[in-house]
């Protein structure tokens, strides 16, 4: 295919190196602030881009919502597929771009967007063929568990494990998307829809790990249990619930033991039963191996999309998402959004025990 | 597509289901014994559906090696896809069904007959595009991870853990394939040919868990590490090796806290890193799941060979699975292949702990 790779970061450039390596496409074009766009095949003009009808495939590898999502529309509309790692864009416009994909027989393939190079996207595809999907959740932040990992280990503190990620570059230097859990909402929102073929809504509890603490991670390991900050949902019948919260989990779980910065994705289907998929959910590297399996599919027609995939109007329901919540020393019961709004209030960290998942 | 299907058992019954009740695909034959061939569509006579110009695709859902070898030879010769889930006569003519395969323009695929639902063999065709596999290694076998995790778990000894697993149902009535390792032999084999795209030997070294005891699992825990039993396979450039054994495993290993009758595969690509895929690797429902996306795949065209994918040829080279083999109380160090002639002269548990994988 006739390729243009929007933005040349670390990501981008593993994409493009690839793409130039490669017999079956071609890298026309590369995206490029004008200063750094003086290379061959690069143009700081997305004009140019969009207007050039031998353009097939158009890459999205810029970061932040905007232009991203902007591009992505112009793509589309001018008749070209495209695959994107950019959950915020995606998560912003989801439907929207879904439908001109649609209108379009257009591909949209966003495997790195959730999850770097772990197939989420394609096995919920693929799994929702054949199966009833009915939860999806797991850890979906590599730089949180990193955080806990490193405190779980090495008994560190928070503060000091939040300054390793960062030396290490798993965390930014402004950590909020990370700790709060914006960058797991937005992943789950992408699976939620991808799994229960609707548009979710993005209004749910959302709990980050901001106010954990060693005495509280010791404080569980004394009971034999840990805590993982999870992206949840689960659906029942034409009813489904999201949150975003630190997880208690017994020390034998399998999500206990996810070593530094990977993430474990759990898929349940009614026939399948439950898939969990592990692996790297960043690094320049193993996502754009992503991105290039993405274009792969849309290359084999396998990604061709089959009609109105997310058609389904589901219903939102917080209760299907109950349990029991520790905030601050006391258990409280009730669903994800009263225990969030309760430690919210308090200031105080969340451990989410749900009662079914 | 216009289906036969191979033998009616648990899992075929509910393939069989499936497609009754989908509307893309039309069920038409079952292989049935003649005593039970009663029912519309049902027929005693192979030769009835390999004649039948108007089946397109046929399910090998048949025990045993023969007659599911020479009745994939049949259907692929008459210019039939193929799906199966028998690893065994899968194994036994993987080259010649392959080639057969190639050589009509036919898919053969084999989801099923490697992990059950647990969808190794596509990720690792789809790794395989973009990535070198470098090692596919992990708990292949249900029942020897019942038995050893029940040991773990409630302290039992491998006696009534081995009862247990038969009174469940996960183990036969003779659980020799299981315990010797020659059910994990063949999804090894499988699975390395898929990653590596070569046919590898099968002549290797395998040891079972057949002398495990509670004394020698109590000794490694001791020392803050368990054993289960993995298929191991690795590649360095144009070698390979390959082993079944039982592998010590520090406690905090993923792998370590797999539970009951669950599978967890590893495969190692040079730019995706470890992806790991955890899921039931037996069971009908969910067996028969992955036969009908092998199924969906096919229809979609996106199952469509490219050419010679079995291609390469790469020399077996047993240095490749080294490390320290714990064997009486005693630690050896050597190749795996010499680690299991050890322990096998001194009729003794093997405990194989890899150097590099």
């Amino acid at each position: 295919m006739r390729i243009a790779v929007l933005g040349h970061g670390v990501i981008g450039r593993h994409v493009c190196a690839t793409l130039e390596a490669s017999a079956e496409h071609e890298l026309r074009w590369i995206l490029e602030r004008p200063e750094l766009a003086t290379a061959p095949k690069m143009t700081a003009d997305v004009s140019r881009i969009m207007n050039d009808p031998e353009v097939e495939l158009v890459c999205d590898i810029l970061p932040g919502t905007h232009p991203s999502y902007e591009y992505m529309k112009l793509a589309l509309e001018a008749g070209k597929h495209v695959v994107t790692v950019n959950k915020a864009a995606l998560c912003f416009g989801f439907r929207e771009l879904v439908e001109l994909a649609e209108r379009g027989g257009l591909c949209l393939r966003y495997e790195a967007a959730c999850g770097g190079t772990i197939p989420n996207v394609a096995e919920t595809l693929k799994l929702a063929q054949t199966n009833e999907l009915e939860a999806v959740y797991g850890i979906m932040n590599g730089t949180t568990n990193f955080i806990i990992d490193r405190m779980n280990r090495e008994g560190a503190d928070f503060a000091p494990a939040l300054r390793e990620a960062q030396r290490l570059g798993y965390a930014e230097a402004d950590p909020t998307a990370d700790l709060s859990g914006f960058d797991v909402k937005n992943k789950i929102i992408i699976l939620s829809n991808t799994a229960y073929r609707c548009y979710c809504t993005d209004e749910f509890p959302v709990c980050g790990i901001q106010r954990l603490t060693r005495g509280i991670l010791d404080g569980f390991a004394a009971a034999g249990k840990t805590v993982k900050l999870f992206g949840l949902s689960v659906r029942r019948g034409e009813r489904y619930a999201i949150g975003v919260a630190p997880v208690v989990l017994p020390l034998d779980a399998l999500e206990a033991h996810v070593p530094a910065n990977f993430n474990l994705f759990t898929l349940r289907g009614d026939k399948a039963g439950e898939i969990k998929l592990y692996g790297q959910g960043a690094g320049g590297v193993p996502t754009a191996d992503a991105v290039v399996r993405d274009i792969q599919a849309i290359a084999a027609a396998s990604a061709r999309p089959g009609g109105a995939y997310f058609s389904r109007a589901l219903v939102y329901d917080p209760t299907l998402l109950s349990g029991a919540g520790y905030i601050g020393g006391t258990r409280y019961e009730g669903t994800l959004a009263e225990l969030c709004a309760r430690a919210r209030a308090e200031d105080k960290f969340l451990a989410f025990e749900p009662a079914t998942l």
